[in-house]
C-alpha cells in the first residue's frame, strides 16, 4: 500500500536523488524526470536534450500519462537546475540561455505535468534561489532564470491558472546547498551555513504528506545556521 | 553634425519605427536591428532567425561595431517584444518559449551590444510590462518573459554588471500602447487610456540627449489617463 504518487524533476542530481530516497522511505510511488535513469525511483522518464522544447514537454507528459495509468499525483518537486556566472561583458546569451533551459524549462514542465496529473489539493514545488530577489550583476543569467522561476510561482498560485483546485504552488529559495560539487569547490567555506539535503527531502515528504505547507505562492528562503534551517517566506 | 548616435533594437515595429522617425528628426545617427529593413535609419542590421541565440548575438555585435567603426553609441533603445496569452493548462512550453525569445532575448543582446558599444553615461532602455508586477496567471509565458527583463534592468544597473561607467540603464513598463493592432483587436476600449507611441518616443530623445534621466536601474510606469501620460516608477 502506497502513502501516495510523487514526482522529482531532477531525479538522479544530488538533491534530487535524496529526495527520491527520503520519500521512497516514506512509502511513495515515486516518478523521476532526468537525463539519467535513478534506478531507485518506480519509473523513470529521460529528458531528450536533442527535442525542442514543446517536444520535451510532450513526450515527458505522454510517458508520465501512461505511467500514472489514470492515477493522479500528491506532489511535483522540481529541484531541476543549474548555476552560472558572468555579467554583460562576455557570452551573456550562452549564459542566459543555458539557465533558461536548465531552472525556467524544467520549471515550465512541471507546471504542464502539474495541470495535467496532479490532485486536486496536491502540491507543486520548483526552485528558486535568495539572490535573485535582488540584483545580480555578477551572475545576470542565472538572476533573471530564477526571478522567472519566482514569477512563474506566483502566476501558478493565481486564480485560473490551470492548476487543480486548492493545490499549493511553492517555490524554495535556497541560499547554498550542502552537496559534494559544493564542498569540492567552496572547500573553506563555513559548512554549517549551508542546507543540508536531507533537510529538504524531508521538508518535501512533509509538503507531500499535506503537512505543514505554506499558503500557496510563497517564496521559501532556506535560512540556514549553525546548522539549524529556517523557513523564511520572501 | 550629427546630435550623437543611438541604436534601435526592433526599429519595425510599431513603436520602433516611431522612435527611429522622431530620433532622425533630432538628428541622431541610427541604427536599427530587426527582422526586415527601416529604410529612414542610416544603418539595418537583420536578426536572423534560423540562428542559434549565441550566434545571433556574435553575428550583431559583429555588424554593429563594422557600423560604427570605433564610434560609440549615446543610446541603446530596445523596444522588441510580443505578447501572448495562456495559462498551465495549455502550450505552456510554446507561448514560454515564444516570449523569451521575443522580449528575453532582444534585451540580452541590446544589454551585450552596451556592454560594448554604449558610451560612458549613456543610456540603455529595456521595455517591461507593468501586468508583470504582479502575477499573471492568464498570461504566464508572458509574465515570466518581462518578470526576467525587469531583473535583468536591475542587474544591469548594479555594480560591475560590465556595461560602461556612469551608464543609466531602465526598463519602461507600458500598460497598453497605442497601436494601430490594437486599436484593431480592441476597437471599443478607452483609447484615452492608452499610451500614445509618440510620448516615447519623444521621451527617448529626451533619455538620448541626457535629459530628465530617471535613476539608472528605475523600472519606469507609463501610466496614461485623458491622453496625458505620466512616469511612475515602480
Amino acid at each position: 500500500m502506497v502513502t501516495g504518487r510523487v514526482l522529482v524533476y531532477g531525479g538522479r542530481g544530488a538533491l534530487g536523488a535524496k529526495c527520491v530516497s527520503h520519500l521512497k522511505a516514506a512509502n511513495f510511488w515515486v516518478a523521476s524526470v532526468d537525463l539519467t535513469e535513478n534506478t531507485e525511483a518506480d519509473v523513470n522518464v529521460a529528458v531528450k536534450t536533442g527535442e525542442s522544447f514543446g517536444d520535451q514537454e510532450a513526450s515527458i507528459v505522454s510517458a508520465i500519462g501512461n505511467a500514472l495509468n489514470d492515477q493522479k499525483l500528491d506532489g511535483i518537486f522540481c529541484v531541476a537546475g543549474g548555476w552560472a556566472g558572468g555579467n554583460a561583458s562576455k557570452d551573456l546569451a550562452k549564459s542566459s540561455e543555458l539557465m533558461w533551459n536548465q531552472s525556467v524549462c524544467s520549471s515550465v514542465i512541471a507546471a504542464t505535468l502539474a495541470s495535467k496529473f496532479l490532485k486536486e489539493g496536491g502540491v507543486l514545488q520548483l526552485t528558486g534561489a535568495k539572490a535573485a530577489l535582488d540584483a545580480t550583476p555578477g551572475m545576470i543569467g542565472y538572476g533573471m532564470a530564477k526571478a522567472a522561476v519566482h514569477h512563474l510561482t506566483k502566476s501558478l498560485a493565481g486564480k485560473d491558472s490551470g492548476l487543480p483546485t486548492n493545490s499549493t504552488v511553492l517555490a524554495i529559495l535556497p541560499i547554498t546547498l550542502d552537496t559534494p560539487m559544493n564542498r569540492k569547490w567552496m572547500p573553506k567555506a563555513d559548512f554549517s551555513t549551508w542546507t543540508p539535503l536531507e533537510f529538504i527531502a524531508d521538508l518535501f515528504v512533509k509538503w507531500a504528506k499535506g503537512d505543514d505547507r505554506p499558503d500557496s505562492g510563497s517564496l521559501v528562503q532556506l535560512v540556514t545556521k549553525e546548522s539549524k534551517t529556517s523557513l523564511v517566506a520572501a
